[in-house]
C-alpha cells in the first residue's frame, strides 16, 4: 500500500489543486493528499508532510511527524511558528530557484544600471534625453550574504564585467569579489557600493540589519534592491533616504507584511519599484521533482536530507 | 606641423567641446579644431575629417576631403545626403559599443521576460498578484540581423539559456541558434517568437520590413523591440497590432523622426517604452582611441580602413 503524504498549505482551493497535480505527477509511488481531506487514522500514521506556508494548528493534528518537507526556500515563519521540539524542517533547495533568482538579480541589476526608471518618468513626461552610461567595470555592486544564492549572483555580474564586493557572516572569499564580514565590513562595503542587493535569509541576527544608520552609511546617489526579507531593511528610514536623496531608488520585492498593505507609501513613491515577492517562485515541476527525490530517499534508507537548523534559523 | 583635421558636427557648443576633450586626449600629434574655426586654407589641406552627423554643407567647404571618419555606427543620414562621388565614408566599428549593445539586448529582454511592464501597472494600481514564470529556454528569442552585433547579442542571450532564432541576409548560420533567411525564412522566424529584436542596418532593403503583413504574421502576444532604426518598423501598422492586443508590448529605441515628435502617440500607449536612443551610446573614450588607430594608420601609409559600401548602404 501506498504511504500516504500530507500537503498542508496556506493557500485558496486552484493553487493546492495545482500543486497536488504537480507533486502526484512527480511521486506516483505516494499518495499525496491534501491534509483537510485526511482521516485521524491517515494523520495519526503520517511520520512525514509536504508544506507550504502551513498553518501550525494543522501541523499539530499530525503528532507523528518526523519532519517536513517545505516548498518553499523561505522557512522564517516555519520556524517562528513551530515548536523547537517539533518536526524537522527541510527548506527547499531547488537549483532552478537560485538561477531564477539570479536571473532576477541581473534584471533588476540592469534595471538600475541602464537607467529604467529614469527614462520611465521621462517618458511620461515627454522628454526627449539621453544620460550618460558608464560602463557595468565602473559600476559596483555590493551583495549581502554570500550563500549558494549570492554566489551564483556574484558570478553572473562578474560575467557582465561589473564590479562585484560582497559581505557574509562568515567572510569566505570569492574570486574575482572583494570580500567583508562582520559590522565594520559591512558598512565600508555599503560606503562603496552603487547598488545593494540584500540576499542574506531572516534570522535574528539580519532583522533590521539595514536599519538608519547603516542607510545613511550607503554612497550618496546608491541603489537598493531586497530580494530576501522585508525586515531585514527598515522601511521607515529607507523612505527617509529616499526621500532625501540620499539613496536614488528601491526595488523592493518583499515586505515586512505581505501582500503589501493598500496604505503602504511604498505603492505611490516615485523612486520605489514594488514587486509582489517574484524574484525567485517557486518552479512546480523542479520543485516536485527534488521533493520526489528526497521522499524516496527517506523511505528506502530512512535518511534525512539536511535540516534547518534551529538555533541559526536557516 | 602637426596636420589639422576638422571635426564637423551638428550639436550643441557643450557635446562639441566634450567630443573635442575626448578627441584630442586621444590624438595628441594631430592639431583636431571644430570645422566652424577653421580658416579657408585649413579647410583646403584637410584630406580627412572626424564627423558626428554632419551638415553636408559643411561638409561642402572642404572640398579635398579623401575620406571622412563617423563617430557613429549608423551611417545611413550621411549616406543619403552626400553626393556618391564625395569622401569615402568610415563607420565606427567600436567593439564596446557592441557590448553595450548586447547589454541593451539583454537588459530589455529580462524587462520583458520578467513582465517588468506589467508589474510597473499593477503597482500604479496598488495590486499584488503574481504571475507565472517561464523558464528562459520556454521563451524563444528572435533576432533579426545576424551581424557581429546580432551574433553577440544571440550568444549572451544563449548563456541566460533563452532559445534563440535568427534572420539575416545571407542566412550565415550560428551555432545553437535556429536561422532564416529570405522573405518566407522572416515570416517563420516571426511566427515562433515570443521577443522579436530588431538590429539589421537601415537600408533600401530593411525600410519598412516590419510592415502590416509581417506585425500581424507575428506570435500572437508577442513583443518587439527595435535597437536599429524606426523606419524599419512601419509605427501606424505596429500601433495597430497593440491595441488589437495581438501584440502585447514594444520597446522603441529609435524613431522615423527623432527626437520623438511631442505629439506622437507612442509617448502615452500603455503598451509602449519609449527610450531616447540610448541602446548603444558611443563611449567617447573607446572611440577617441579607435578614431586615433585609423587615422595614425593613414598617415603613416595613406591606407584607409574599411569605408561603406554605398550601394549596399553600410
Amino acid at each position: 500500500m501506498k504511504a500516504t503524504i500530507p500537503f498542508v498549505a496556506r493557500t485558496d482551493d486552484a493553487d493546492r489543486e495545482t500543486w497536488l497535480e504537480a507533486l502526484r505527477a512527480a511521486m506516483p509511488s505516494f499518495k499525496i493528499d491534501a491534509f483537510e481531506t485526511l482521516n485521524g487514522e491517515q494523520r495519526q500514521a503520517a511520520r512525514v508532510a509536504i508544506v507550504a506556508d502551513p498553518d501550525p494548528a494543522d501541523l499539530g493534528q499530525l503528532p507523528n511527524l518526523e519532519w517536513i518537507h517545505s516548498l518553499w526556500a523561505g522557512v522564517e515563519r516555519i520556524v517562528t511558528e513551530l515548536p523547537v521540539d517539533g518536526p524537522k524542517i527541510v527548506r527547499l533547495e531547488d537549483p532552478q530557484m537560485a538561477r531564477t533568482m539570479a536571473e532576477a538579480v541581473i534584471a533588476w541589476t540592469l534595471y538600475l544600471h541602464r537607467d529604467m526608471p529614469r527614462y520611465r518618468r521621462q517618458q511620461e513626461a515627454r522628454v526627449w534625453k539621453m544620460h550618460d552610461l558608464p560602463l557595468p567595470s565602473q559600476r559596483t555592486i555590493g551583495i549581502l550574504g554570500l550563500g549558494n544564492l549570492g554566489r551564483m549572483a556574484a558570478g553572473q555580474l562578474l560575467d557582465r564585467q561589473f564590479t562585484v564586493c560582497g559581505w557574509s557572516r562568515s567572510g569566505a572569499g570569492m574570486d574575482g569579489v572583494e570580500t567583508f564580514s562582520g559590522p565594520d565590513g559591512l558598512d565600508r562595503m555599503l560606503s562603496k557600493s552603487d547598488i545593494v542587493i540584500v540576499l542574506v535569509p531572516l534570522t535574528d541576527e539580519t532583522r533590521g540589519l539595514l536599519d538608519a544608520d547603516r542607510l545613511s552609511a550607503m554612497k550618496e546617489g546608491a541603489s537598493l534592491i531586497n530580494f530576501a526579507r522585508g525586515p531585514i531593511v527598515e522601511a521607515t528610514a529607507l523612505l527617509e533616504q529616499l526621500d532625501r536623496g540620499h539613496l536614488k531608488h528601491a526595488v523592493l520585492d518583499v515586505f515586512e507584511q505581505e501582500p503589501l498593505p493598500q496604505e503602504s507609501p511604498f505603492w505611490s513613491h516615485p523612486d520605489v519599484t514594488v514587486l509582489p515577492h517574484i524574484s525567485g517562485p517557486t518552479n512546480r515541476t523542479t520543485a516536485s521533482a527534488i521533493v520526489a527525490e528526497n521522499l524516496a530517499a527517506y523511505f528506502e534508507t530512512g535518511k534525512l536530507p539536511e535540516f534547518v537548523d534551529r538555533k541559526r534559523g536557516y
